[in-house]
């Protein structure tokens, strides 16, 4: 590994830090068991987190203004309601369900994980999530961020070099003084290209049983840790 | 006091969290002491702060596209050193002393005054420093801020109505459900004409010794305290 002057960890969060798959699910089946739905949250969740990208391509595009995620999320979820069968819900009852991204579980090495990485570095969050979002997940979960950054105050959507650039420069660094934490190779990729050093942490069980996904490194990253436990070890702290 | 809704606490950072004054003192003596310098730094520090104003006025104005508060201080700095007597210095200690503004002292109630209060709220800056300077002065001095929004985030200083609007849409809040913490009448004046709840904390000592400036509360705000352990006790922390 070249010699590195990290200052700061910038993070994925949905899939990196929390388990999306798994929390969407409990919150489908709490639902469910108020309202007596019969209804394949696997499935729901699954369904729910693959009209993300087509949404976002739309900002990213510039074929629609920007838009948060929150928002985004919220036109998914009214497109699988019915399809589901779910059905009879107030408009509070739907906003609740699209706030199910504002109560995932991180997994269990995370808040372990970043107490000890936040003694050394500037913890940031480098999601595509909004920073409404982000905040209500932190503190529910108790994810200690330095800062909350990423596509919204940058308003663009990753894979979009703004993304990670602004990110760099409203922490006042060089985008080789950050270095990316993620479980996707795309992402660590895009964020390379742009000088920014790269860790990868796999989560094999994010998109549940069986999944080949993300589960080894595609390149020779900086830094490859199994957990952030593991992550800290590799960092010194 | 109407009854309130407030979820998060958006805070002023400057003379409300931190004692700029002192510490660029301090700073201010510490760099006399290995230069050898004769300065006046109780003026000093009245002076630079002083071209804070009329440094933002022309980002305000629209006279200068966006600026970040970092390099308005440098700015500001580069006009004072000659006048001031302070000479010699490398790039890297002039960039060293312009970021003192990173490493201002809490007052003495406010981590463990926030530390209550983060039970509760959301806590947020609303501040018109840029991030990496107020995430440097957190790290530093253990402030346990939520999220780093205000000017930079929002591209408008203070007290332009979008400063405090974007902070609080990007907390998915109303003007409403957010409550300004402020030791300046001006800033709460602007916070509540744009529908934000109101705190007032007033620090006497701000601008030194025999100051009147902001000392007593300019309008009846939703809460007055003295400090923030008191601001923690009336909002029920």
């Amino acid at each position: 590994m070249a010699p590195m002057n990290v200052k700061a960890l910038t993070f994925d969060v949905f899939g990196t830090v929390v388990d999306w798959r798994s929390s969407l699910v409990r919150e489908g089946e709490a639902l469910g068991r108020a309202k007596g739905f019969a209804v394949d949250w696997p499935k729901f969740a699954d369904a729910w987190r693959g009209l993300y990208q087509p949404a976002m391509d739309e900002v990213r595009s510039g074929r629609r203004p920007w838009v948060k995620l929150d928002d985004l999320h919220r036109e998914s979820l009214d497109k699988l309601l019915g399809p589901f069968g779910i059905k009879g819900l107030s408009e509070a009852e739907i906003d609740h369900l699209n706030r199910a991204w504002h109560r995932l579980d991180p997994w269990p090495d995370a808040v372990p994980g970043l107490t000890r990485l936040k003694t050394k570095f500037v913890l940031a969050t480098l999601s595509n999530g909004n920073v409404a979002l982000m905040v209500n997940m932190a503190k529910r979960a108790g994810l200690p961020w330095d800062a909350i950054l990423g596509a919204e105050v940058a308003r663009h959507y990753k894979p979009q070099p703004e993304t990670y650039l602004t990110t760099a420069a409203m922490l006042g660094l060089a985008p080789g003084e950050c270095m990316m934490v993620a479980a996707h190779n795309g992402d660590l990729g895009h964020a390379q290209a742009l000088g920014l050093r790269t860790a990868f942490v796999p989560r094999p069980n994010e998109h549940g049983p069986g999944s080949n996904r993300d589960i080894t490194p595609a390149r020779p990253w900086d830094v490859i840790a199994k957990d952030f436990q593991d992550l800290a070890e590799r960092l010194g702290c």
